[in-house]
């Protein structure tokens, strides 16, 4: 699986005419070396890869990094690079514009003041995008973890409790049930806050007859899910009602049009279609989703403006939301598989307004 | 306050000869907004200020943001600041270039072909690292809660617990005692899994006999905590116990001689020294401490090779520990402020070692 990915970035290296690659963001070294900490890099050249880090993790990366020479650095990794003179002199390597910032950029000129650093976008981000079924495999574990953390705050949800011992119990449970992290805070927003897409929990107490919004999701192996409900705490009004019928349909469209082949800015409309009709557009201000995996969001962008087509083995969100200030919002996610023809939906947690 | 940090990073700017400040660090944005959201950008020009976020963030930065004047984009940040017109055409604009990639200042530069976009370091850094009395009582508050979970894990730490559900128990206090989050994943290291300095806790339960280093941390009001102490469950070998001696005679040494006006590079060795002297000094891998404020780790740097010197209002960790491989590790970390002659200690737990 690895030798897999190597090959395939020594493939875009070669077309890129690049003598080496040098990785050193954090999700994309676990995925090529299976390295978990903090700091690493990774330097990929035609017929070498190497791994560096620091003296702390001297024994984690012997216990977790495979198919990379390891290398601990005493100084700086750029420098212990260096040292050890791993890179031809004169060499064009490829650095990630996205990962790396100006001041690292300018660390690495300094030190290589005879090297070429070129911008390369998306190479490892190309290959993440497409799962195997075994990275699928451990997407579905991290969501069947958050489908039991869901289905067991729902006996927590009671009238009187605070948005913020929700997420605390949120966060124990995930732990409890085998996540390694939470793939952000989690979102409880209830009532009028509801209308905030984002909202930190915050003390506020859920009152009887107000909408909750929950997004969570963990990390389970370096994969991560991310699910989002909206249940209501008491008698809903009818308005909240209404809203909740409109998102659900829009998200259920978009279920069932999401396939391979679709243009990602296409399933968007499906969705966006059907809350515009309904008189919610202009409530709905962010994209319908977005990839997910090794980040919480990364490629495919599945927006109005994404050039992406959906391919099979993407695993993505669909999440259409509907937020009216100071009333209230109501948001369904859904973690799918693009297949040939459909998608698969890795979580079980019902779409059916649940009322407690 | 937030007007002080305004005119005291306009003075930077005008040495700099700078038309404008381009923030885009969430927790530099926190420092002088008040926002607590993950999409926003600053602008500081010399009489005016800009907040920029995206339509999710409407309602949350008319709660927080206070003393900028607020813009919502429709596409970009970029574009609506380009769109409202709010840089002077051909400024000379400061970015921070520890905390822009490569590819955003690409893409302000195309935005902007007109523009100088000039690297500035620290500028707000160097604000940031000197708390006023208000920010150390923060502090303080993130320390006290972090200081109560360590009392109460005492009463779960027993053989047969795993160190996941260690780490669960802490997450869980953190939040039900007040924290906005953690500062960082806890490390839960028991027996010979001490030895690796930024152990993840794992699904490893704890033996009677064993050592057990928790380092954790969380945040309050956008201000963290960072405790570590190593703990005996059971009786504890001599060789331990020589280890728990010697670190925690250099942290008291550290601690004692902290001080404004010392140089960060000297604090670090009067706690290498020690440990050295007792013939651990190789298992000494990583620095004496950090600054603690905004982020975890912040400025001065407290390592060896620091050109830093300590000024009153800092707040640093002290932290020395010694690694064995396959034997084990000690580690024992306070949260400083450095004050005239002295450093105060922020947390309250004892560094007598527990043995449970």
């Amino acid at each position: 699986m690895n030798a897999q990915r190597l090959e395939a970035i020594r493939d875009r290296l070669h077309k890129l005419r690049l003598h080496a690659l040098l990785i050193t963001f954090l999700p994309h070294i676990r995925y090529l070396t299976g390295f978990s900490g903090t700091n690493g890099l990774c330097l990929i050249l035609p017929r070498k890869q190497f791994f560096l880090t620091d003296g702390r993790y001297t024994t984690q990366a012997r216990e977790e990094v495979r198919g990379f020479q390891i290398l601990i650095a005493k100084k700086s990794l750029g420098e212990e690079a260096k040292k050890r003179g791993v890179l031809p002199s004169g060499a064009r390597i490829g650095f990630e514009v996205e990962h790396m910032n100006v001041a690292e950029l300018q660390n690495w000129k300094t030190l290589y003041p005879r090297m070429r650093f070129v911008p390369t976008r998306t190479v490892v981000e190309a290959l993440c995008a497409v799962k195997d079924e075994s990275e699928i495999d451990l997407i579905r574990r991290a969501v069947s973890i958050s489908d039991d953390v869901f289905r067991k705050i729902l006996d927590v949800l009671r009238p009187g409790i605070s948005e913020m011992d929700v997420a605390a119990e949120i966060i124990y449970l995930h732990r409890k049930l085998g996540a390694e992290a939470d793939a952000f805070e989690p979102i409880v927003a209830s009532g009028f806050r509801g209308a905030l897409p984002h909202a930190r929990a915050t003390g506020k107490s859920i009152k009887r007859g107000e909408m909750v919004t929950l997004d969570f999701g963990c990390r389970y192996r370096g994969y991560h899910s991310d699910l989002t409900r909206t249940v209501a705490v008491g008698k809903p009004t009818d308005r909240a009602r209404r809203m909740y019928r409109i998102v659900r349909e829009a998200q259920q469209r978009a279920v069932d049009s999401a396939r391979s082949g679709m243009a990602a800015k296409d399933l968007d409309a499906v969705a966006r279609k059907h809350i515009t009709r309904a008189g919610f557009g202009r409530w709905f201000p962010h994209s319908l989703g977005h990839g997910l995996g090794i980040q919480v969001h990364e490629a495919p962008r599945v927006s109005a403006s994404s050039k992406d087509v959906l391919k099979s083995g993407n695993v993505i969100t669909i999440e259409p939301g509907v937020y009216v200030p100071s009333v209230g919002g109501v948001r369904i996610e859904d973690d799918v598989v693009i297949r040939n023809g459909f998608c698969e939906i890795l979580n079980a947690a019902s779409k059916e307004l649940v009322v407690l």
